[in-house]
């Protein structure tokens, strides 16, 4: 299966199509048409499975679940980094928990004020296979301000304190390595290791299939953030065609949902596909569904 | 095939799975676990199957689409409908094109003003199906405000003017049956029929996957109507997860984004699963790489 030398193939991908079937989203299942897999393999910690699609670009999935596109990323990149990035008034320091693609660090290096983003991701395939066959995303670590750091989100984080102004973690589902990232003590750690004013997102999964994840997860962040919200935004290869974050400050005074700082509207079309200040704003609006529980918990 | 004696099954469904594979969007396809066929057979205009799904509930499909599954129907039936609803100060006379399945009836008889509500689909095997076996949705029917006209909805929007306060298109895609109404000489019909102040939503299709068919349908509405906009809502098993809508009030001075008309938010809990008013003006909100097709055929 590793070798690249002969066709690659992938238990997932059946007739020509990938098939996202996970016991996270039972009965249902976005596939995709295969042009090529370009790498199978498994990494010391997941499944790493890299194919040219028809119609989507270059796709990243690991342990069965897809990561990035080519052709939507941008929704899920430019949303979890502007978020965050536009809820601090001068951004310096910026850390990246996953997002190995690279994809995340490409957005942060748009904005001028920040002088040093540090990535830190566990899996080293995942960085250098992004880097090899998906260079769309892993631009992101051709930036002179980029640095780079392969291990446990977790435990780095214990090394710092008091550094960062923005972290931003872009993991996988709470079923595998990013487990431990949707608990009360992460959301510690990243609180100890913001500087004042410090702002956090993270991949909070989908309103429509994991409400009860979502409470869960806002639970455990606002045991350590005094200023918590939650946000969304469309992408149509994440199952159920949407994801959301945890959007966090340490700062009580700010109105998460207002950007602190905004690109000019010339700017924002050159700079973004999907974010834009208003659609900043839109971001945390709801549906009833979801408003309810989501209230709830970050009233209790 | 049509027998309900024996186990019934359709070529679209494979594996124990419904597949929707379609060259409207081709590379990709949703695919749902399928418990049981409850119905499969042509109509007199198109291929009509419902069948009961593992974790999406009772599902309808037509000519190989999904039309509606009861895990995720209101959103649609919501948003087409309230979007145009609460646009209108005083909405009494209501005519539905399409939607024969009765969810977006079971919406619209929500709005106390509502005096009178016509449907009109073409296809009498929908309705008469959707009864039998999706009471969910058809429990729109039931209301004693509600006639029922089995006939085109072209045709029928021909003979009457100066009649409804709202028209929602509850169509298709364009390439079947509904392929007319996504056409200019049906929005001249639509502004034809209705009164003073008439406000129309239409199925307008999906950001992510159609933006070509989308700035021709707004091109379209604007050559009857003063004032148009597109708005969208998230549904996980509408291809790509969004779906967008064409907003239009023969009305210049209105800003439809901004609803006339406001449940409490009491009402709103107890009427809405998705729609509220926060939401109504989030839909119109759009990222940047719609944003700017919709912008440029709005304002040509």
């Amino acid at each position: 299966m590793s070798s690249e030398s002969q066709e690659l193939t992938h238990p997932s991908i059946k007739d020509g199509w990938f098939r996202e079937i996970n016991k996270m989203w039972p009965g249902q299942a976005m596939t995709l048409k295969v042009k090529k897999v370009l790498h199978a393999k498994r990494s010391k910690f997941q499944d790493v499975l890299i194919f040219e699609s028809e119609t989507y670009g270059r796709v990243l999935v690991l342990d069965g679940v897809i990561q990035a596109t080519e052709r939507d990323e941008f929704s899920y990149q430019e949303m979890i980094a502007h978020l965050a990035l536009n809820s601090h008034a001068n951004p310096k320091k910026v850390l990246v928990i996953g997002g190995g693609d690279g994809g995340v660090l490409r957005e942060v290096v748009k904005h001028e004020s920040v002088e040093e983003v540090v990535l830190c991701d566990i899996d080293a395939d995942v960085i250098d296979y992004s880097k090899k066959f998906i260079p769309s995303m892993a631009v992101g670590y051709e930036h002179p301000k980029v640095k780079t750091h392969v291990g446990d989100g977790f435990q780095f984080l214990k090394d710092y304190t008091n550094t960062f102004d923005v972290i931003i973690t872009d993991s996988s589902d709470p079923d595998g390595p990013a487990e431990a990232l949707f608990e009360a003590p992460y959301f510690q750690l990243l609180h100890g290791a913001l500087r004042e004013n410090g702002v956090i997102t993270t991949q909070a999964e989908c309103m429509w299939l994991h409400l009860s994840v979502i409470e869960n997860v806002l639970k455990a962040a606002r045991k350590a953030f005094p200023n918590v919200r939650y946000a969304y935004t469309t992408i149509p290869t994440y199952p159920s065609g949407s994801i959301g974050f945890v959007v966090a400050s340490k700062n009580t005074a700010i109105d998460l949902s207002k950007p602190l700082r905004t690109w000019t509207a010339e700017e924002e079309a050159k700079l973004c596909r999907y974010y834009n200040k208003e659609i900043h704003e839109a971001a945390f609006i709801l549906p009833n569904f979801a408003r309810a529980v989501v209230n709830k918990a970050l009233s209790e």
